[in-house]
Parts: structure tokens; sequence; C-alpha cells
């Protein structure tokens, strides 16, 4: 109930603070059998590591994972996968000075109510980004159980930074580019404008798109829990989001039905995808689609007006090493999200459907139908 | 599991197809002491009747609610409160044409997926607007709670319909004005757009924009459950939803650190709100602002190609009384997911720390700060 | 979080004090397709009618069901089932007297406790025995889950009362028999007890048998939730239960390993069933079997010494119309509470393992084993 | 769901195989600002090491315990503790044998069937009564939370053993004492049965006390989580348990309600205490009090018959170090379960009550109560 764990049958609980010993989690619910490749968790990691190109801080980690549970022989046990990161480099140093007084547009003072004066001022302890790790690991073996369960596969890239546009989606290839970014030809001018906020003591935000490939159609439950709601809450609960649409989103607000609505073909299949694979709260078999609104980083290099732990005026010149956007150390760990909250929903509509079909006309009727 | 419950320390679990016998909940977790009073309950189920204005269906219902349980001498007892409401207008016979046949941008298909071909084909069942009922009643006792134990308070109101944009914006008023506009100058744009609609055999979305004052700090718990997680969970989670923005949403993707950061003032006030009231997931006491993109209703007045339970080729026309928007009935039940969201999250922050205190320095420590 | 839900995937919530208007419940979760049949809840709760025999209150009530949701054309829908019963013979007068002190061996002074002073005095409000209707009627529906899922069937029967032991069991015939005897010899010396028991204005307890057979392998979690951990959880919840045991229970703390274990036989079976059906918190596919201690009726008609809500001395008479012993209506309460247990396991456990045999080398291997 | 974490608000969730690189857990939802004394675990860890006494195994673990998280400058944060404890004596070779036969009256089997034929024979993997350390460390700090909170505390005793019960009940004294026996004079019986079941090649079993002092009134909930009922799930998801009993338990079956009611005495007290502290699943204030029947060691010296992971016949000689009986190193892990219940019913009940009182009229009425 305090928030540290996500999924309902598949359930990720992350521990750590930014400067103690370690992160990492506990991965609960995976299925027994399914093929962990300790490699292929540590390449998601990698991609999510400080230090890459022009936006991201100087801290150092290796970011090496260690599984301490639940595989045997290569596969998974159905056992909780136990995990940690050792933290390095922390420099804690870089914080003393934040210890009286709280940062504007961080957790700072939020947690300091909430934790009744209590707070681990050392990087921003849990509110820190390096928590993200945790969900990194435990969204790579996400994906694997979708990949070998459904076939489902995750992708996603910077469509935006620094309010300048991708003129063209190629989400296929963002992995291997520069701020993941859906169209090469915009990293030039996104490298421009993170050049220019550098100069100016400013940060960026930008927009992130996740398409999610081969989901079955039925997954999501009616009403509270429906597909596109715990979509949104397992994105939306990723420090600096502000936004998040599925399909069309804010754009279907202003369309008509006539030309909103999907229709149907032949075979279960869709003339159009305006509702982003979600109709009902329900996946419909189509690519699952969501936009993420990213705000710029809170730690810009400038003095600023505070105040401090007796609520008295102060300043602040927030030090540390920090990224100039969340952009693109934000990709994996919203992708990680997506999948552990597709692998939860695939987990959980096993147990609700009394035959496994996806489609009822492409496979026998429930064997005991009434 | 079956999503059909919100929340965890105040848990909704509601029931009822559109065309059953019906509908209703039970709200449990609501703290002994709280004055339920059934003639308030009552105006909130009002405010989403059917009926109201030019967007709205022809279909009638008293929505009569009746308490079952959980209130004895004007006070809640502590246990869960029963309600449910009858659907008395029903007519079925509207939808028997639609037994064999999905309608486009309607949840037939995915929920004929999701329960290997058992559908309750009239009026959508389950994935009827009409269950939103339950969740106005339950949401007004969650206002209650609000008000009582915390002084807090929930406006809200359309800011766009069709595509036409409220010049400005007057939430106090809204709730009598025609689809709850925040602007009463834009209600003759407005009027005009859904008689063009009508004319066109079309439908229309919109956006709701809501508000929640006098919010204590502290609310809501790091990383996964973050406030805004939760919030964007609940407004997603109503059906026609497709975006949910916190403060300044998508426009703060777009806006730079220097500016987008909220500056603390003496006594825990802030110079601005760009962040909707919530700073790494939990409150800061500002208000708590949230905007919510609603598509057209999926309905259409026309011959629609679709195909059938055996996945071949159809037509469809959707008979049934529709309205031609969500706006403006979607607001009261956008309002009563935000009361239930922030009453869960604060009785569960209450005593999450060992004092009671919101802002630390305006009460004693904690007796057993260590 | 309030305690008035029960199970994870088949989850029964209940609502309703013993003199409020109704009582009644939600059942989520259920699979679409099981033919829900309302007579035969209607029969289950009969069993558990007041005024059966010599032990029975004289309260009389109809206990008719009413189905609101979940079920359309004979088959559930996959989503909730709620129902509700009305109070119909409450004489609340009878209790007007107890508004003010606390009766001896009753929750009321632990629920004038839990709820700040606030308490339904009317009968004991929520802890009222009647509240086990709403348990009925939820479990009738789990009992034809597992009927229709797995087979599954389960027997009760009372084997003592007043300390009187039977001395055969048959479970079998049980449910034909006065106090769901499981001996039918044993019927006219409890009729005695009874007899002795009311001369004397006191009352008894005694100890219920349960039997689940034909429930798969491999049901229950490891560690926190065993199978035995739930269903001990499911049949203390009751009130009255003042111990559970399974398998040999007790008796198996002061019998040795060698006696203790359970060989196993080819093919799976077992040579003894000392385990009660779960090795390691898990099922083994032997009959589960579980024994309840239930104390005597705290309401005995005499005058008895206690305090009133100031804390001050005072004497009780306790009036209402009350059961002798919670023997016999409790049998079909924890029949229904071992079901809900149980169908919660079953459909937790569905595909948990990628395969879906209950004992692999009968079926084929999981289809992606790695 | 996969039955790895236990708690409502105070959450643990555990993980580690027996013979994997570690076990661990991650406790969420303690309070910020609970002074957290790695020491103090350490001596709770120290409890239940292996080697104490006649009925110990010889495996060798120093069981050092190491804290990831949660705890900065000796206080609780209010964020996730995660600790973990390394395999070191392992020893896998022992269970070469054992990969392909089921051990009788182990989870073996059961796990085979469980997991769709996938099993971790090293120890029993996640079956292994080394899991408990895990508990241990939770319950450590949930005692601490117990006491700062409410000045609660548990004692723990063995009251029987091989069949010989303790004559008379000294709890107090009981942690120094071998098999953490209630009675001093009763270790030399109990010495000589273990030297007799050695002599046999069987094991025992034994019946465990438990007290928790100062548990304040109000605590657990209506209908499915009465207190008692949470206990027993906490108790009887230990290994070897197989029954449980509050209070007078089983014994409470056989009196009359005149001599089981326990009167109300003024301020709040009572005149005994047949009911254990517990009345209609809500804390009375009293001691709770309950009793677990342990059942003897499965793995019995001795060469016996079962069946292979193909069904067929076959004889296995149990090899390994074990225990002769769970006594006494199940009594900390039982203490560990009963304050991890404790802690988390006192932690939620802080949510369900406008006031925080114990007994109203002690202190001031809620806030607004009306």
């Amino acid at each position: 109930m305090a928030g540290n764990t996500f999924g309902r049958i598949l359930r990720l609980t992350t521990f750590g603070e930014s400067h103690g010993a370690a992160i990492g989690g506990i991965l609960d619910g995976c299925p027994a059998g399914i093929p962990i490749d300790e490699e292929n968790i540590q390449r998601e990691l990698d991609l999510r590591k400080p230090g890459q190109g022009l936006a991201g801080t100087a801290r150092r980690e290796s970011d090496t994972l260690h599984l301490l549970s639940g595989v045997f022989e290569g596969l998974s046990e159905g056992t909780p996968i136990a995990f940690y990161i050792a933290n390095e480099d922390q420099r804690s140093r870089d914080y003393g000075n934040l210890s009286d007084v709280f940062r504007p547009g961080h957790a700072d003072f939020s947690y300091f109510c909430k934790y009744g004066g209590i707070r681990d001022y050392r990087g921003g302890g849990r509110s820190s980004g390096r928590e993200t790790a945790a969900r990194v690991a435990g969204g790579a073996i996400a994906k694997k159980i979708l990949a070998v369960e459904a076939g489902g596969e995750i992708t996603a890239a910077c469509v935006e930074l620094g309010g300048i546009a991708a003129q063209k989606i190629d989400l296929a290839g963002a992995q291997g580019r520069p701020y993941f970014a859906a169209d090469p030809e915009i990293v030039d001018s996104w490298n421009e404008a993170v050049r220019k906020a550098k100069g100016e003591a400013d940060t960026l935000g930008g927009l992130v798109l996740l398409r999610a490939a081969h989901v079955p159609s039925g997954l999501g439950e009616p009403v509270f829990d429906k597909l596109d709601a715990v979509i949104a809450h397992a994105l939306m609960g990723v420090g600096a989001v502000k936004g998040v649409e599925i399909g069309d989103g804010f754009a279907a607000a202003r369309a008509g039905g006539a030309s909103n609505n999907d229709v149907l073909l032949p075979g279960g299949k869709f003339a159009s995808n305006h509702a982003g694979g979600i109709a009902g709260g329900i996946s419909t078999g189509q690519d699952i689609l969501a936009r993420v609104a990213v705000r710029p980083i809170a730690s810009i290099p400038r003095l600023q007006q505070t105040i401090d732990r007796r609520g008295e005026r102060a300043e602040v010149l927030v030090g540390g090493r920090h990224d100039l956007s969340a952009i693109p150390r934000i990709v994996p760990v919203l992708s990680a999200m997506l999948a552990l909250a597709l692998a939860d929903a695939l987990l959980l509509q096993k147990r609700m459907q009394k035959s496994q079909c996806a489609i009822p006309w492409q496979e026998e009727r429930p064997r005991n139908g009434g």
C-alpha cells in the first residue's frame, strides 16, 4: 500500500535510495519455465545508464545486475526473482548543502510533509530517478513473458525534445539513435537545442511514443482497471511525466465520432487505430499506442529562491550531476512500465476466462460453456 | 482483480449492466462518524442524469438511490455502505439487432474476445455509461470524507466542446451552467456545434478541467502509486477518456526547467502551480489540477460497416437513445473519480507518518521520533 | 482493506447489518460462462435459515435471494454478480436496552473501541451471524465454479456437540440429518444435551469437519499464502470459530515423522492422508480435510455482570431470539468459506504454470518450456 | 498474488531458495521515524540459527543480515526496507539424488504439479525452512513498530514436545531456555525424548504458545479479516504448522456459554480471557493468546518408499542435514509472524478511525464526530 509495488499477478516491488547501499527489487508472479537471460536484463539496464550523449549526467554507474533468486537451470522457477544493483558513485557530499532547504520542482518539500519531517536529502533519496533502474530490470523480464506467452513486442522513441517535433516516425530504428529519436534527421536540431539550453543554464522536456505490437485481444478489465487506465497509472508513475494519452488522445477530443470510430474488418482486423488498440478498456488485438509528456528536469544550474525546513526564505544552488533532460534515459523506463502493465494484464486475463482463446471463433468453445 | 473495485483504504466496488435489474455498489472503508446525507448523494446523481440540454439522450431514469447498509442514526458506521439504483427505462428491444454484430468504437468486440464469446449485447451491458452512476454515488461520500477530514473541495467544468475552447475559466459557476461550461459566453457556440453535429449525424468530444482545493500536503506514495498516477488511473478508467494531464501537462514538455519550476515561498506557499499541486508524486498543498480528453460518442446515427460474431462482414445501424457527447454527463463522473482517489489517498496517508501534521513545523514533532 | 472482501481472483465483498434494510454482496471475478442457478443458491441459503430443530432461534426470515447483475441468459457474464437479501423480521425493540451496555462474549465492546464510540447496537449490527447469509450465497456460486472447472465437491458435518463426539463419520448423509450430524446415532444424545443446556440457561459449542474432494493438485501459493493458511483465514473469519486444524492437526504434533509422512504411490496417489491433502502449502490432489472448533453462543438467557459505555458497572439481560448453539447453522457457512477459498485458489493457479496440466506427466510439456 | 507478500499496510515480501545465492526480503509500509537497530534484527535472527541444542541440524550459517535501504541516520525513512542474507553452507551435492524422486511429507510432489514439472530440488528450494529467516528479520522490525507505537510485546514458548507437555507455563523466561521451553523442569524429559527419537530414526512435533501483551483494543476488521483470522493465516502459513487455536480454542468447543463468556469489569478490564484477547474478530485490549500445532519433521533418516517424476515406484534416502524437530527453531518464526500480523493491523486501524483513541472514554471524542 506504500506504493512500492506494481501489478496484480506479476508484481514488481522495488527498493532503494539514490545514495543508499543499493537499489533493486523483487519480481513475484513470473510463471515457471520462462527463460531468464541475465545478459538480456543487463542490456536493458545499459540503455538507461547515465552518460549517454549530450543530455546526460556525468555520474557513472556500472549498474551491474545481481540476480539473487527465482532462476534455476536457466528457467524461472515461479518463485520471486530478486535482484539488486549496488550504488557505486554516490558523492553524497554534493548534497550536504541540501539537508535544510527544499529544491524547487523536486519532491523535497512534499516528502518532508509526508514523512513528518524525516527526509533523505541525499540526491532525493527514494524520489531520485535512480530508482527507475529497478523498473527496467523488472520490465526486461516482463518483456520476455510477453514474448514467450504471446509474441508481444514493445518499441519506444522520443518524438519531441525542447518543443522540436520529429518530422517522421520510425520506431524500429529508434533504439540505435541518440535520444532514441523517432526521426534520424531531427537529431542535429535536438543537439542544437541541448547546447542552447546548456548555455542558458536551463533544461528541456519532450514527448515519448510507445507501441506494443502483438498484444492479444481481451486484456484489461471493465470499469476501474481498464487497460488504458492501468497503462496511464504505470506511465504517470514515472517521475517527470505530466501527461499520458492513448491512441489519438487529446486530438480525439476534437474529432467527430464518424471519423474517430475504427471500422471492423473481416477476421477481426480494423480499418484504422484511432483508439490505440483499446476499446472499452479492453485490448482489441491492434497495436497499443501511448504518448507521454515529460517535463523539463527541475535541477537547473542556477541560484534559485526557495525556503528551508523552518519555512523561512532561503536560496539554493543545486549541485550534484544531473541530466539536462529526462530524455533519453526515461525512454527505456517507460518501455519497461508498459511491459509490466501488459504482462500483468496478460497473466490476469488467463485467470478470468474459461477458454484460453483470444478470439473465440479461432478456437474451440469453452469446454464448460453451459 | 476483475477491475470492479477502486481504492486501497476507501474501496468502491460497483456492479450492474445497463439493462439488468439494477446498478449499484459497496463503498468499504469509510471511517465511522461521517455524516451521510442521502439527499446529498441524490443531488450528485441528478447532475449526471440523462436528458439535460441539447447533447443528452432521451432515455429517462429517475436514478433514485437506495441505501442498504452502513449508516445508522445519520452517521457512517465504519461498515460497508451499499446502495443500488434500479434500471427502469430499459427498452432492450432496441438492442435485439445488436446480438450478432459489433458496433464500431464500442467494447462489443473486445468484450466478446475477453469473455470467450459470452456478451451482454443489451446496450453494452457492463461497458455502458450507465455504470458510472454508481461511481457518482460513491464519489459523493468520498467528497464528504474529504470535506470532513480535511476541508477539501472539488470543482469541475467543461473547457472545450467540439474543438471550441472556453475563452475564460470560471470553475466556481460551472455547475449551474449548460454543459458545466467553464465560460458562460461559450454556451451559444457550443449549442451551435451540437446542432451542426446532429445535422451531420455525427457526435462530439471535448475537454474537462478538474480542480481539488484544500488538499493536505503529503498525499500520494513514492514510486508506482504517485498521486498523479493514481489520479490518472481513476480518470482514464472512465469510458471515452483518451488522455489525462496534470498541471501544465503536455505544455510542460515544451517549457524550460527555469520557467516550469514552482518557487517555494515562506510558510510553504508557492509562486506558481505548473506542477498541478503534485511534486514527486506527493501533494504539495496547492490546488490539484487535472485536464481530461473525452473522445466523441461512438454511437452515431448512421449505417456503419462492421463484422458479426462469426468474423464476417456486416452492417449495423445503432438504435437506442444516445447522447451526442459524453459532455456534460461525464463531468460529475470525473469529479467523483477524483474525489475517490483523493479520499483514499488521504485515509492511506493518515498516520503513515507518526505525527498527524501536514507541515511538520505547524505542529508538534512526532511523539516517537526516536 | 476494511475486511469485507475475501479472495484474490474470485472476490466476495459483503455488506449489511442485522437490523438494517438488507444484507448482501458482490461476487467479482467469476469466469464468464458458468451456469448460475438462482434456485441452487437459494437451496444453500435455506440450509442456514433460522428455526431448524432444537438449537435454533425463533427469528423467522424467508432469506429470499435477489440477483441484481452479472448473469445473462443463464450464464455468468464475467462481470460482478450482485445480490441482496432483505431483513424482514427485525424487532429492533428487543435491543433498545443494549444501546448503553456491552454484552459479555459479544463484539459490543471491541467494536465500540474500534469505531471511536460509534456502534450499531441492534443485534450486533455488522458482527451479527446474519452477515453469514451473504457468504453462503457467494459460496454457492464458488461451489459451482469448483464443480464446472474441476469437478470439486465439498461436504461438511458436525462431529461433536456439547462435548459429545460422533462415534462414526458419515459425511455423505450429513446434510439430511439434524445438526448436519456426521453420525445418525448421535442425534438423540445431542438433543438431550440441548435440552439440558436449555434447562440450565446455558449454550453449547461443537466441532465441524469439512472435506473437499476432487481438488486438483498444485493449488495454493508458497510461503505466506499456503493453501492451508488461506483456508485457516477463511474458516477462522467466521464468528464463534476459535480453532482450525488441517488433516491430523493437533494430533500430528504428537506423532512421529515416520508414521506422519504420507507415502506416495505410483500415479501420484498416496498410502494415507495425515496431511489433509496439502503438502508445503500446495494441494496434493488428495481430499482436503479441515476441522473447526466452534465456541458456545455468547447470548445466554441470564442476568450478566458487565459495564456500560461510560466504563461503569452494569447488568445486562440479553433479549432477542438466539440460537442455543452456532451448530448446525454454522456448517453451511464454513462449507461456503471453504468453497470460496478453493475456487479462488483454483482461478489463481490457472496458468500460473504455462501448461494447464495438474500432473505434468499426464499431459504435454509446457509449450514454451525453454 | 503469488503468495510471497504478507500484510496490507505493513507488507513483507520475501525471496530466496535454500540453495540459491541468498534469501531476504523487502518490508514496505514501515512508518518514518521508527528507530531501526541492525543489531536488534540480528539478535532475532540468531534465535533461529541452526545448531542449537539436541534437536538442531548440523548446517552452519552465520545468517548475517545486510540492510540495503530504507534507514537513514538511525531512523526508518518510510521507504522500503530491503535486506538479504547470503547462503553460505549449501552443499547442494547432498541433494543430487533427489532431482528425480519426491520425498514423502515434503512439498516436492505438490510443487512439481504446481509449476508444470519445473522444480528446484536442492533442499526444497522455496519450500525450505530456510525461507523463514526473512520472516524473522521482518518480524524484528514489526516488533519495534508495535513497541514504539503501542508498547506491545510478544513472548513465545514451546509447551509440548513429542507428546510431553510442560507442567507449568512461564513465558517470561522461555527465551533463555533450551527448546524455548515454557517449563524449566521439562527440559530433561524433552532431551530424553529427542535421544529416543534419534535412536529410532524418527522425528518429533510439538506445541507452541504465543502471547502478545499491550495490544490496543480495536485492532482487526469485521467479517473476513477478523484479527484471529489474520493471525491464523500468518501462523498456518509457516511450514509444518497443522493447527492454530485462539484463547481456549478447541477446549472452548466443549465449554458452556456461561463459563466461556469473559465478564467485563469497570474501566474496560475483564474477569477472564477465554477469548484470547479477541471478541468478534476485534482486539479487546487483553493479551492475545494463540497456540500452534507443529507436525514432526518429514526428513527421517530412513529408506522410504515413494515415486519418481515419471510417476513410477522408487525409494529415497533423504540426506542433507536436518533438524529432528521444527522446535525450537520455529518458535522465533511464529513470534515474528504474530508481530507482522499485529503491527499491520495496528497501522491499518489508524486509517479506519477518525479519532486515534483506543477506548473512547479515555480520550477526546473524534474531532468531526458529526
